[in-house]
């Protein structure tokens, strides 16, 4: 039995599929899956679908790398939200610094803009981000997924397909 | 490259992680997934995502089993309208007759009520559906997942990691 253990940093507004079909991928592979918000109880994505916050981000450790194998950041207006907190930035640096995973889609590689971490890396994101991404010092590449080292970028809902797929490669 | 192709018949109010996440999830393991509905064109969600349907099911061949490797049907308050057409659930007959993998979440095993093909198979559905299931003459269980040969039957979206994982295995 797999006894991975994936970490999802999210919060309202969330964008449903990018929390939902990448959550049931990693559970169908046999992951355990805890969703961190800005506080523990139910979410509400920008669709309507609910999921339980199993934490607030306060409840993680010191380096959450530790404890996780991966670190996923869905979209929606939640990233918005989230680049606010120190803690959530915090847990960013955490997985960068120890080279474990990182997959963001859509909005969520606002908290990594925020984090100040993808100076010179290549990566996607949504249009609207674009700009910021670029600012940010990211290589922008118009792709429906985009892989630098142990970071994960795609755009939109309709690139879940390969997003999922270099999550499961980064994981093996 | 994998040169699978799946067929998914659903129609608006479908269940939307129901279609999305086994859709993404074929998707990236390489299948084509052509999805039919009463008519080409866009359809949408209860939850309000669309989808393109590539042809309506009036399009699909005498035999599309020939034509597919898995016929997957979604739930919400699309199977409803389905079952009430002849060439869906003439096409859901002809994948029984070839032996070729089903499968069915929620108020999807309805379109395999009507098609008359539940007598004495183990099935799940949605709550609401075991009533009709049972007097149908399914053995009714209520698990995340029920295989009953090329069967594959799942009750909510909850179960959609159990639902894929046996949707894979049956394409394995």
């Amino acid at each position: 039995m797999n006894t991975g253990r994936v970490l999802i940093i999210t919060a309202d507004d969330f964008e449903d599929t990018e929390l939902l079909c990448p959550m049931n991928r990693l559970l169908e592979a046999g992951y355990t899956v805890d969703v961190a918000s800005l506080q523990k109880g139910s979410i509400t994505g920008k669709k309507g679908y609910t999921v339980d916050a199993d934490l607030s981000v306060e409840e993680l450790s010191e380096e959450p790398s530790r404890d996780y194998d991966l670190l996923l950041l869905p979209g929606g207006k939640a990233p918005g939200k989230l680049r606010e907190n120190d803690k959530v930035l915090d847990t960013a640096r955490s997985f960068d610094k120890a080279g474990k995973p990182i997959a963001a889609i859509c909005h969520g590689p606002q908290i990594l803009i925020s984090a100040g971490l993808l100076k010179d890396k290549q990566a996607t994101s949504y249009t609207s981000v674009a700009p910021e991404l670029k600012d940010a010092g990211a290589l922008y590449e118009d792709a429906e997924v985009v892989v630098d080292g142990n970071y994960v970028f795609s755009r939109h809902p309709g690139d879940i397909p390969a997003f999922n797929r270099e999550i499961m490669a980064q994981l093996a």
